[in-house]
Parts: C-alpha cells; sequence; structure tokens
C-alpha cells in the first residue's frame, strides 16, 4: 500500500492492526501474572518493562508487513520513512494506573495520512474491549458498531458525566483554570483519564472527554474513532516541529456537550477545531 | 445465630452472603444485555429497576437464611429487628456509573453487630472481581488475601495515585475545600468514585481512598474489609439518629497515606477515626 489507501485497502490494513493489537495482550497478560520492573523517564513519567516489549512486538509486526512505513513510537525511536504512511504507537497508554494495578489503561495504534489519521485503535486488555475505525468504515467495539448519539437538548446536560485527565496535565499545559472551572461548573465531572476516559466518549458514557498536554501517540487512535463514531473532535496543537515535541489539548465526545464546554471555557483556553 | 457471632459462625455467614451476592450478578448481566429503566427519587439522584431487583433478590434471600435479622437497604423500607444483627444493603451503589454503561459500580452487603460491621462485601460485576472479610478472618479478593502493605517512607507518597468522591458529594458535606486542597497538594488525585475506589484501596493500588457524604450502605463493608486487610479506616458521622440519615465521612487506606491526607486537611475538616 503507497500513498492514499483506498476504503478497501485501510479494510485489509485494520484486520491486519487488530490482528497485531491483539498479540500483545499475552505480553500484558504475563506481566501482570508475573510482575514487572518499571525505571523513570527523562520527563519524570515511568516507563516499565512491559511497554517497551509491547512497543517491540508492534513494531516488529509492523515492519514484516510494512516494511516502507515509518514508525514513531512512545517508547523507542523513530524508523522508517520511505512512505507517506505513519504508524503511531502507544504501547500502554496510562503506565500509571497499569503500574498501580488499575485495569484502565490500554494499547493504542493508529495510521497516519500526513498528519490525518486514517486508522486508529484502542485496546483495554483490563476491561476486554477493543476500539477500531478507520475512515469510511465506521467505528467498532468488539465487533460491534459505535453510533454516538448526540444529546436530545440541553436539559440532559448535567445528568452527564464529562471525564477529564489529572489536574497536573493541565498545569503541565499551564491551564490548571480550565480543569477548576469544569469541576466547579458541572455536577458529573470526573477523572476518567488516559485511553479509558476516550473509550467512554465512544460509548457515551461520558458526555465529553477533556484531556489536555496529549502527545501525538495518546491521541490520533481517538480522532478517527470519534470521527467515525459521528462525534465531534476538536484538538488545539502547541509547540514542535519534532513529532516527539507536539503537544495536543484535545475535546471529544457528544458535539452538544463539546460545544458547552467549549463556551463555558474562556476563548484563549479553547481548542480551536484545529485538528 | 443469635448476639455476638463467634469466628466460626461469621465464616459460615460470610459464607452464605457470598453466595446470595453472587445470586444477583444474573440481574445485572441481564439488566445490562436487555436494558433496563430508571426513575428520580426523592434526593434528586436516580434509582433503576435493576436496583429494586436486585435488593429484592438480596432480602429475599436473607429472609429465608436469618429471619430473625434487621435489614436495611438503600432502596426499599427496613424490616426485622428482632435480633441485635443488622444486614445493610447496597444493591447497586455507584447507579450513576452504571446507568452510564461505566462498569466501574458494585453490589455492597454488610452485617453489623450493634454499630460494627463483622462481616463486609463489595463485588464488582463489571470488573469480575468480589472482596469480601469477616472479623477475625482477614479480606479477600477472589478467594486470593488481601494484606496491604504500608508505603515503606513518605518519599513515595508523591507517586501514589489518591482516590476521592465526585467533588458534588464534598459539597453536599459543605466540605468541598477538602476536594479542592487535595486535587491542588497532590499530583495523582484521581475521581475513583463509588466502591471502585473503595476497593482500588483494598488492592493498594490507591494509597487511600477520600469519600465523602456517605450513607450507612455506602462504607459499612468497606469498614470491616479495610480493617481486615491491615489498612486504616477513619470516619466521621454527621447528623441523624434514623440509620437512612446518617452521613460518614471516610478515609481509608495505607496508613502513612491516610495520615499525611489527615495532616493535610484543617482539623475542623478531618474524619477524627471515631467510626
Amino acid at each position: 500500500m503507497n500513498g492514499a489507501p483506498a476504503a478497501a485497502d485501510l479494510k485489509v490494513v485494520l484486520s491486519d492492526a487488530l490482528g497485531i493489537v491483539r498479540e500483545t495482550r499475552a505480553l500484558i497478560r504475563n506481566a501482570l501474572d508475573k510482575g514487572f520492573t518499571h525505571r523513570s523517564k527523562a520527563d519524570g513519567t515511568f516507563v516499565t518493562d512491559v511497554d517497551i516489549a509491547v512497543e517491540e512486538k508492534v513494531r516488529t509486526l509492523l515492519a514484516a508487513r510494512y516494511p516502507a512505513h515509518r514508525v514513531i513510537g512512545e517508547e523507542l525511536p523513530e524508523t522508517g520513512g520511505g512512505d507517506a504512511l505513519t504508524w503511531v504507537i502507544d504501547p500502554i497508554d496510562g503506565t500509571k494506573s497499569f503500574r498501580h494495578g488499575v485495569p484502565l489503561y490500554g494499547t493504542l495504534l493508529a495510521l497516519l495520512q500526513g498528519d490525518d489519521p486514517v486508522l486508529g485503535i484502542i485496546d483495554l486488555p483490563g476491561l476486554d474491549k477493543t476500539y477500531s475505525a478507520a475512515r469510511g468504515l465506521g467505528a467498532r467495539c468488539n465487533g460491534r458498531v459505535v453510533a454516538l448519539e448526540d444529546l436530545s437538548g440541553d436539559e440532559a446536560l448535567d445528568r452527564e458525566i464529562i471525564g477529564i485527565g489529572d489536574r497536573q496535565q493541565f498545569v503541565s499545559a499551564g491551564l490548571p483554570s480550565v480543569f477548576d472551572t469544569l469541576m466547579r461548573a458541572h455536577p458529573g465531572v470526573r477523572t476518567y483519564t488516559d485511553c479509558f476516559g476516550h473509550a467512554l466518549a465512544l460509548d457515551g458514557s461520558v458526555g465529553a472527554m477533556v484531556d489536555y498536554d496529549l502527545r501525538v501517540w495518546d491521541t490520533m487512535a481517538s480522532k478517527v474513532l470519534m470521527e467515525e463514531a459521528g462525534g465531534r473532535y476538536v484538538c488545539s496543537e502547541r509547540t514542535g516541529n519534532d513529532p516527539r515535541e507536539r503537544r495536543f489539548d484535545v475535546i471529544l465526545g457528544k458535539p452538544r456537550v463539546v460545544d458547552w464546554i467549549l463556551d463555558l471555557i474562556a476563548t484563549d483556553e479553547r481548542p480551536t477545531g484545529k485538528a
């Protein structure tokens, strides 16, 4: 596959990608049974040997199938680049949860055409759920179609749950006021961090997910998933030409809830819709 | 069984109680497959027909086995009372999560001797985990012993996750400052609401869980579970002689983390250790 993938091609690639992600579950299960080690990274966060093993596994399987594609991952150096297509891997999104035995982590895989994700997978081994989507092919969870219903009226807004990242992410983004404003303005704001919160937004379990200071591997799968599910994904990008340095502030979910949040937070703090 | 139950008696009662709770899982699974209805309660929260069905099931099974015992439940009127022993039922703790399809709800059952819980069960059907404990018999999760390890030193405190209830609970308790202070003081505070947060505290996945404005059925199982797991449970009680009107502000978890939180929040806002 070279250049712009056709829908028929994407269907095959999605099936391949799902197979690749599923193969990583054994590594995670094994680590949870037998234990794993961790160490600090330069940015102060932790990485476990499971993060590395999962990313290596995905890279090996991708290289066998798509040797020309560029690959960016959270834990290992960039490879490839002879092609306009880029795979983006987050082997364990929610390493903090994973390390602490909280089952709300996941493995993320996206395929970008230029800067646009055309395929995305969120796999949640701890909940046995796999969300997948590709451009024009819709979104699915464990094979079942995911189609988001918007709120029928604003009157139901208070009954929604709104997912949000850790306050620390908003501090890192220089915008703790976004976190604090939302927490005070709505009775159902909960820190459903990492891809778990994104998955809940896809299901409509939360009206929207507000997640700031993300890296490229944290959010590309969610963009195509949410758009294919019929929801809204708005994003503001900050800093950097190096893909590893880019930061994304995103809000995704039911259009009316996303709009309500955009109206609530100040103009200078809101994602603009620029992807 | 009458009066103070001996450990041998409690072992039998715990086995009965586990069987009773397990029988409710089919009702929950069925509702998730086929759908369920909900309505508002007088306090503005929601109740589903599943909450009612589960509480009825538990009451029927308890009445057959322990007809003399008093029974208090969240959704149905108090019954019995010829005995010093009281069963306390929360058929679905985390109804908001349940209604929204977030798998972090549970069924709670406790047995009180006077005002002291001597047996407690937290069942999390969405995660397939059952925590159980009885006085002198230790705590278990799916049969495996739960024994909490305290932090070895304060230096690790920042790396802990701290679970907390919804901010709205702290508003209802008249103490939103406790929520806000904790959110600002620690980088890993997350709203892991309801019994899910209590279960994470038992596992040591969160260093402590801070949960305010609870009813009697929200917290009695956790008290005996945490104490039998070797952790610390502190509680401050507000208002009411009627058991339905009592409110509990609790902090439970690793002793060093609980102590750090008690030191952080102001003297007039902290649970005192009074159970």
